[in-house]
């Protein structure tokens, strides 16, 4: 089960260590949507992206004698988040991560100390091989998101920003597995109960919204999108209790509404965000909710992009 | 003459029309120059730069009877600001440009409702042009920086910053024709007297400490380099009294240099800044004035660049 409690728990763990992100707004953008928009940027977070959150609360919460050797599988920001919150235990830490991560996230686990084993991101099982790795070094793993410490670090991101802003009418959380949003989702129930929480993933990695039609988790084939951090098979089984349960709904946004919204964020916010960071964003943009009117508030969950990536999305689109 | 008590007055006017600008801090810049860095980042100001503080205050001190037609020259940042501030004062507005300024930069004048003049940057003599718009349409020249009221808005930036961090070591001011240097002076002698405040401008466009070496204004050739707001040929008279007063003197940077500093925001801190805005904190990376140890403030001053330029810049070089 994941209690607000637990929010409170991480909150109190990550002070001093994670950001306190700002919360963006823009005139152009509520022009646009005719709508109050907040943007809770944690593309400023330390490491990068929100992943941070869960991650060092995670580690944080492990008694130190189960803190020998930590262990994860991540598309790249989860890794670092890890690498990071492991380094800052002074704990070994191992990454496993495809072979076709963007090399900024490979370089960033390394530079927090951080082992990487590779694996193929089509015939391989990420969650076998670090169970494996952790095996072979007598460690822990710490997953991405189907985990309640995990789950419970990203609900701070909702938990700040309804601090910031007070009720809202709708919240747009980034969903890739899950963690976010049944974070959010749960931060909301606490402190801003008639608020809508809607998950919003990439139209070719509609797992979770498969999930939500379907009534129980539904894999799907392996995504092929820009936004390499939403791109799951499956959303997680503790994940998608929570979320089943307390989310409105989920929406999808095409890969060149992502570019879009990233386009958006840079001319205007002056803020660099990763694909899989923007697809909030995107979705008011788009327009696939209908928030005229209204209070929202929406995620922006990562800034890690490669130069040359974010330069050829900027200028030729997805 | 600027005094403070000018700057405080300019402060009381731009109170709920500009953005008090968020200090940035990183751990990465911190631990590569081994100095606490603050960095006021005015590419979240409203219109996308610090011109908009110079501007409206300039503007909004003008009697009413005075305010019938508002026109200035610019190489862009400072046009969208004097169009924008014309705008909020409903008075018609001209700005004089080169022909070859950005296109966002032009976009952004007609967006905010301005006339665009346009000269040649190479033949033309822009302040001419601009005196002879003010004549046939009577109306009033808000010159970019040689202008107490440009150069006290200007000094709201230095006096934010100051604010918030407290008493500094260093300054470190973007510098073209030197009204936000002689602002930050102004407030940096006020605030927190044994601040050295410097000036950075493009090593092509040295006109600023080539004046400071003669102890009187001097003009070169017009300047190439990438950062297109400061290409000046020469500091302004006033600009000038007050800095070859008060700054602590000129360093100059490189457009490599530049770049690399435009990158270590996009890679590091996550937000867009536009070459005229970056040479503070490129010459904080460079190491131009030796602050390790101490408590620098650096200046970003603008974020408004076109996608393909910062694409082509960030991927390609200067």
């Amino acid at each position: 089960m994941l209690d607000y409690t637990d929010i409170e728990a991480a909150a109190e763990r990550l002070l001093g260590v994670a950001h306190r992100t700002p919360v963006l707004t823009s005139q152009s953008l509520d022009a646009i949507t005719g709508a109050s928009v907040y943007l809770k940027a944690e593309n400023f977070q330390k490491t990068g992206s929100f992943k941070l959150r869960g991650a060092y609360n995670t580690v944080a919460s492990l008694a130190p004698e189960e803190r020998t050797h930590i262990v994860t599988y991540s598309s790249g920001n989860h890794g670092q988040a890890v690498a990071f919150s492991a380094a800052q235990h002074n704990t070994p830490c191992t990454v496993v991560m495809p072979s076709d991560a963007p090399s900024v996230k490979k370089a960033a686990v390394r530079g927090y100390g951080g082992f990487i084993v590779e694996y193929d991101r089509i015939t391989g099982d990420r969650a076998a091989v670090a169970e494996q790795v952790a095996d072979d070094v007598g460690g822990v793993t710490v997953p991405p998101f189907d985990h309640w410490q995990v789950m419970a670090g990203q609900g701070t991101v909702g938990a700040e920003l309804l601090e910031d802003t007070g009720p809202l009418d709708a919240l747009l959380v980034c969903t890739g597995g899950g963690g976010l949003l049944a974070g959010c989702t749960t931060a909301a129930a606490h402190l801003s109960a008639d608020t809508a929480v809607w998950g919003v993933e990439p139209e070719a990695g509609d797992d979770t919204q498969q999930s939500f039609a379907a009534g129980k988790v539904v894999a799907i084939d392996q995504p092929v999108t820009i936004a390499d951090g939403q791109a799951m098979r499956a959303p997680g089984k503790l994940t998608f209790s929570v979320n089943s349960r307390l989310a409105a709904g989920i929406v999808t946004v095409t890969d060149n509404e992502i570019v879009e919204a990233m386009r958006f964020a840079f001319d205007r916010l002056r803020v660099v965000v990763e694909p899989s960071g923007a697809c909030a964003l995107a979705a008011v943009l788009a327009r696939k909710i209908d928030v005229a009117g209204q209070r929202v508030g929406v995620t922006i969950t990562g800034g890690n992009v490669d130069r040359a990536r974010f330069a050829s999305l900027l200028v030729d689109g997805a």
